[in-house]
């Protein structure tokens, strides 16, 4: 059971923090950009070294690292064979692979994620240990991947109240009962949650949610009172450790805060070493997101 | 622009279908599946022949062809290759292809998906003339779908109403003014598609919508005039050619009806062989669509 591996894993190490890989080529250190620019399988192999700098850098003080797809698949078949020397890589460093792809789509196709990502390769391992995925288009869509939480442990936090400014062009719509409707759906995710409830008593099926609106955090919290609880939009995007506490309140495992650019590029405001910077920044964020969380 | 060339394809070729390219190792004629068992490359392999197998058997009647990229992705790297090399071949045999992904992020993540599928490949073509896209993150989100459409004339279907059972339960949930939830996407929509309406008088940002609905199509083409459709779920989903007619009152060029299953599969209801089968069946479905939209 994913939520049970996570609160294990929080429990141990204490630390709630999660590192998003969004490599982006521009923004990688001078020593591996300049091979990037031999080409895709060039750059798909400084990419994959990056990852794992940050891996062994920001490893001792966060429980799982968060691959964004998209940073990959910009590269091909060169960076989807990064991503996937990544994720390996993580998972035997001993960290949880929380993979972001954001997918859904009618079930027979749903199901093809859910083999890509969750479930056991041939005989190897899963991809990642949890995956992102939208409710967007409905229960069906989504049973593939709560089939992989029920069957091989998985995890998946579905999309519920963005970061983003525009998330609210949708998410915050208000329904005929005067709700908006990302309260709707919370209610279908505690719904598909409920049966995948663990011994540490939370969901393996969790929600996403932009700590840039701590209003939204406290009510997703109410809504879902034993859902896992993604948090975004700490450093970049605005939001700071104090604005994710209202998520902890079911628990100290019950919640993971993820951080990309202010920790993998720590570096470029710092006279440090790229990794000595991220692990740096990492500690930090852990340290505070604990203290924010309050147990 | 791409629904111009759209529109060009569709009136020279007198044909809105598209093929879905959906392969799935289980389904793949005997004479591919037997290797598919070899390994991951393998598998890969015989997908990338059975897809290029089918674009020639159906080549002369479809304007496009629709990969739905899990079932690569599924294979990993080796599958991401597959991939690429299956949109190449097409678009060399004269085909649009309709990458089938669903994405959607915030800004600087969907801009690296734009890079990946719609934006030239450093000095070689894009991976596709268009994609699938979810509207659900907002405004922000789609922008580098829509700078893709204006900068490189790519285009982008957007989630509108789908066509399983399961995309009731967010899209038709009722809003305050009594509308369902897709009536208000496809106001966004609107919106979004407006600065790309083409010569054609049609817009390169277009809607799914799933023709097992036959009255959300009607419902959808009045709400959105100028967009083009693409329409889903006729053949192994239920629908037929005759459900999807009243999306085509804009236009012979205005709709595109994707099959998949029931053209690449058709071999399994067949004698003949598998490409001569998908061939007869993607003949006979082109001109069934063609007369249900009566031009």
């Amino acid at each position: 059971m994913f939520a049970d591996r996570l609160a294990e894993a929080v429990t141990r190490k204490r630390t709630q923090l999660v590192v998003g890989l969004d490599p982006r080529l521009d923004l990688l250190p001078m020593e591996l950009r300049g091979e990037a620019v031999l080409g895709r399988a060039a750059a798909a192999s400084s990419v994959a070294r990056f990852c794992k700098g940050i891996v062994d850098a920001v490893g001792p003080y966060v429980v799982a690292v968060k691959p964004q797809s998209a940073f990959f698949e910009v590269l091909g078949a060169d960076g989807f064979r990064a991503l996937e020397e990544v994720c390996d890589y993580a998972r035997s460093a001993g960290l949880l692979v929380l993979i972001d792809v954001k997918r859904g789509d009618i079930g027979s196709t749903s199901r093809a994620y859910a083999e890509a990502f969750l479930e056991p390769r041939g005989e190897g391992t899963p991809l990642a240990d949890a995956m992102t995925a939208s409710p967007y288009m409905g229960h069906d869509s989504v049973e593939p991947f709560l089939a992989a939480c029920r069957r091989h442990g998985a995890g998946v936090f579905f999309l519920l109240r963005n970061s983003n400014a525009g998330a609210a062009d949708i998410q915050e719509v208000a329904l005929s009962d005067g709700r908006p409707l990302w309260h709707h759906v919370a209610e279908l995710l505690r719904e598909w949650g409920a049966p995948l409830v663990g011994d540490a008593g939370m969901s393996s099926v969790g929600a996403i949610v932009g700590a840039t609106y701590p209003r939204a955090v406290s009510e997703a919290r109410r809504l879902l009172p034993t859902s896992l609880m993604l948090l975004l939009g700490v450093g970049a995007q605005g939001a700071t450790p104090a604005d994710v506490a209202r998520a902890f309140t079911a628990g100290p495992s019950s919640a993971i805060v993820s951080v990309s650019r202010s920790i993998i590029y720590a570096y470029r405001d710092s006279e440090a070493d790229w990794r000595v910077a991220a692990g740096a920044e990492a500690q930090k964020l852990a340290a505070q997101v604990w203290a924010a969380a309050g147990w």
